[in-house]
């Protein structure tokens, strides 16, 4: 019993016809390359190339996803050492995640885990309190192996190109060690401004002082501050990136004149704005960041919608991106329009939307993308980053925007070994979906499969310009 | 390969049983002659009887469908030549589209075209770049012939009643045309007053003072310029007229004393009003309006929910209803209230819903119509109707509101060769809904024949009293 | 044709192997006992064990569900005899019924009045004007025998345990008097305080000082008003009582100081206090209830979203719980955080959320619950209660919260005859969705007989501390 973690007809449809046609299609495409544009994997990995530590460094203590279902079930984020800088007791660790993996049941975290065991490291029976010892020494004993090094996985991935989510700040000195070493893997930034566009990130006042003498201008300047932001772009450009990154709390954009948005920057900078006005800052920095895409061509993502930080208390003890970020409803029509209005009709400008409010998907976003010539829908992300959510994705925006206003798949995963398990994931949804269209004579099966290798391979190089 | 363009069991589920139980579901209904309650063809074409001109612009040029999708992937709108007044090189645009005709894979214009194209056109080899040229021949060619004007083309589509949609300031002549021609033909207008209860109507005054010029009264006082509609619309009716249309941007109605509307009717003459004012007003005008129809019997449609003109450049160079609407969130707990307060519980009216929002659909509408005896609900509009959307509908109305508060099909369309197509898409998914609660043992099979007889045909024809 | 009303696969896919090990799945909970953590089932039943009067009091006057949708389709609610102390003419109100028993057809409704029919009264054929008056005389005939008396139908539904909700002031004899006769039934009260905490409820200063002198402490004071609460608690929970309810418009909370919180309890007695101040109090009071569960253990329920009597006219002419209640859309992220800043990561806490708006569910509520371990989801809730919404639920949910931050079923019912099959409903239900993720290799064969051992039993008892 449970010889197996994964089946090969997973996520297929039981209907045996069209089971058969996912099966073909997804023969198709299930060995295409790996194209990452979004994700928040580490530059440093692929610069040192060390070990992973351990089981619990690897695959509890960075997921987020982990640890906040552990969380709700009264697990103590303290025994799981969340938040510390090494994992002292690994083991301890990884027996509690092992007792606890029925919480899983159902879950996408569940499914990326068990084909990273299975795929992996050969495990075969189920997680459990029972096998939990046999998986940490298994695991543990891969892990020191030359195999397991982050470019060897990277190879073994079938990876073609990563991106990495960096600060504007960041000195990229990883992705230069990277490309200094001779790999031949591809790493590349995405150029994420939060912490000096947004004034209620941490330490913005001097992020901002720090982004102009990175880049030789006076950012306490409106027009300075936005040539070091030029510059910081062109720097990331320089190390291959293609792309830009946007997480504000909302969708919102904003047109001010030259005038008003100098006078607005003067305010934030004295950090005398309201919430309104910082909220307004951050609608005309989008605005800028489309113009400055419209110059330098970077694709511009913007992914907006989550409450974050909604736990004081854990906020207060561990910190951002614990598993507490919640989403709330989104608005996009009446958001973008000021970007829209300014930037909407630019042959040049690419922008990629994500959403974590489902209700936006049929009613605002697929009919957005399916006009605009710079609007393009990001895949199902974060919570929606799942079986049922990537098929209601397609059945709610391929009516109205079809399938070619959208751009494949994200990852945007923190955790390095969910990444091939991720895509397989969403490649096997695609085909479901797809077999069931064809199954009901809604596309042709020649059809179908340029749709499948559209959606796996061709779209994501094409939006993301890789 | 490619023999045909329609399978017979299209948009049927793939398990076999089911299958089975939707084909003889389907058998009983599909034959049923077309009742088109609501739409925007024109009647021009049945009082003339013309022609179609070409290819291109019968099926491109005036169906936003085709042509917004056709932007979205960065097709010039004037290559497409929309918005002329005919199209100069029909075969080049005629060759635009086909070469992207893949662009609509998994959209319900895809099967609506492909529909037209065999049923009509005999045509049986998909639409490409390579086949451009010969769609268009076939389609020209065809185009000249007797059987290709609009009245043998109503005859041929089994057309019951087909109405149009009429502005309250139309003279109706070609509806008096047609009645005077002797055809057969049932061609009636419904009353849409947007362009004289919406202040923010472009030409509103000019058209307050055409509306009284007509009708015989003052409208510069509150009384005449009910007056005046209430005789406009008795013209409609006296043309065969059974049902008013309202397209708000919002559902929100008021109940304001007979002071305080006249107040507020003087302040919008003059031109004073500020946004909040004019939708106030729009909102009285919608609960006057029902009190008209609990006077002369016409059924009300409202049609909410669209942010009208979403892109600025758009609509200076084109202008209207050039595919960049986009629907928004959309209340109707709270903005029906003061109309239903008024006017809910009255027998002889009647309100037909629809929605742009899905999220609305079991969270209000559906105990709305499951409870008011004057609400029904509109089939899904617009970027909903399509087999997903129509699918959806059914699973989040029937549970709440039952099938006996729905009211059959609208195609809603302008496109009048899709007509047919969109009823058959219509019948095809009602039928694939009951054969699956029969398959799931939640429906009788011998209840489910009745249902879908009524939702093809019944329930239309009650609900808009033709 | 129709002998039988109800087929022994019902609900479940029709797809061969899923619905095998749907049934399979069934067959392992369908005989578990009944556990009914919260309804509005009456404690007087229980207590003086009388026969139910006859089917048309049975089955159609206390049930919203029926007569909204007769009165949605024109039937007059003085017809049905709705409001009256008792049925004159119970065969013409069934008659009735009967003869819009079709209007019901893809309800829950149906599903559940048929499983009575058949299992309690062994009715096969389909009700209808033609069998109107054999149901009535069957019914009728059955109720005077002692086997269908309330608690030889409780011990018949195998319930192990059913909670009724009382108001905070309900001196509760009805439960006394079970307790004293020594009979094995378990019935609790659940506590519902809405009367003495929401300042819009009818006769609230006046509940206010009931309170106070039932529970000897002066509630003109903000001190003695939480007293008297705690003490009423007290009182519930010594009958049994774990949980208490809470019927909010909103899910608002807030987190005032003691002096805040004492001044505007000052103002709301005064009958001072706006709809801002009204709203912020009931807010207020969902964390003062929170605080007292840290306390004394009760559960607490949280059932926002309705816009309680929506019909003007309804309300005048019968009052509350009249069909006429409507959703609207529900806040829950930020609603929530003031009492989730206080207690969010309270041990002992539990807090169960419900909800009206669909949307919300993998939006809001289920990462919610996915990382707060004091947070549970409800099961859905109302309009909700219905196979495609419990199928919906669970797609939404279980992908981000899993099966173990849920709690099982609840009926939620005022009609006891419909328990059973309220609970075979779900059962079935959760079978059908947890045999597709097994058919579709996401969960394998052993964990889905446990984990539908859990939903149907173990998850209920646990949350509710039954």
């Amino acid at each position: 019993m449970n010889s197996m973690l994964l089946n090969e007809d997973r996520l297929f449809p039981a209907e045996a016809s069209t089971r058969k046609i996912a099966r073909s299609l997804y023969e198709h495409v299930h060995n295409l390359p790996i194209v990452s544009p979004h994700g928040h994997t580490q530059a440093s990995w692929f610069a040192k190339d060390e070990a992973f530590p351990d089981p619990a460094a690897l695959f509890v203590q960075p997921d987020h996803y982990v640890f906040r279902m552990l969380y709700s079930q009264g697990v103590s984020m303290d025994d799981l050492e969340i938040g510390q800088p090494v994992v002292k007791e690994p083991r301890k660790v990884w027996r509690i995640f092992a007792s606890h993996y029925y919480l899983f049941r159902g879950t996408p975290t569940r499914m990326w885990l068990d084909y990273a065991f299975e795929k992996q490291f050969g495990l075969k029976e189920r997680l459990s309190e029972k096998t939990a010892d046999l998986y940490f020494d298994s695991i543990a004993e891969k892990l020191k192996t030359p195999q397991f090094r982050p470019r060897a996985l990277y190879e073994k991935f079938n990876i073609e190109v990563l991106s990495t989510t960096e600060s504007a700040l960041d000195p990229l000195k990883d992705h230069q060690a990277i490309r200094a070493s001779g790999w031949k893997g591809r790493i590349i930034p995405a150029f994420r401004p939060d912490a000096v566009v947004d004034p209620e990130f941490k330490g913005f006042a001097e992020s901002i002082a720090k982004l102009g003498e990175q880049n030789g201008e006076d950012t306490s300047t409106w027009k300075g501050y936005l040539n070091a932001l030029a510059k910081a772009r062109a720097r990331f450009k320089s190390l291959g990136c293609t792309s830009t990154d946007h997480g504000h709390p909302t969708a919102q954009t904003a047109d001010l004149t030259e005038g008003e948005a100098a006078a607005l920057f003067s305010k934030i900078r004295g950090g005398k704005a309201d919430a309104a006005e910082q909220e307004l800052f951050r609608a005309q920095m989008l605005t800028e960041m489309a113009r400055m895409s419209v110059e330098d061509g970077l694709v511009m993502q913007i992914h907006p919608g989550a409450v974050r930080n909604h736990n004081r208390l854990i906020y207060e003890k561990y910190g951002r991106d614990m598993g507490a970020d919640i989403p709330g409803p989104t608005d996009y029509v009446h958001a973008l329009r000021p970007l829209l209005k300014r930037y909407g009709n630019e042959k040049n400008l690419t922008i990629i939307l994500f959403m974590l409010d489902e209700s936006t998907i049929s009613r605002e976003l697929a009919p957005l993308a399916g006009h605009y010539p710079c609007l393009r829908l990001g895949p199902p992300w974060w919570f929606h980053d799942s079986p049922e959510g990537m098929m209601r994705f397609r059945e709610l925006a391929t009516e109205t925007a079809g399938f070619y206003n959208t751009v494949g798949f994200n990852d945007d995963t923190r955790a390095f070994l969910s990444i091939p398990a991720r895509h397989d994931v969403a490649r096997r949804i695609d085909c479901a979906f797809l077999a069931r269209l064809v199954a009901e004579h809604r596309l042709d099966e020649d059809e179908a499969f340029e749709v499948a290798h559209a959606l796996t391979y061709d779209l994501v190089k094409k939006a993301y310009r890789l």
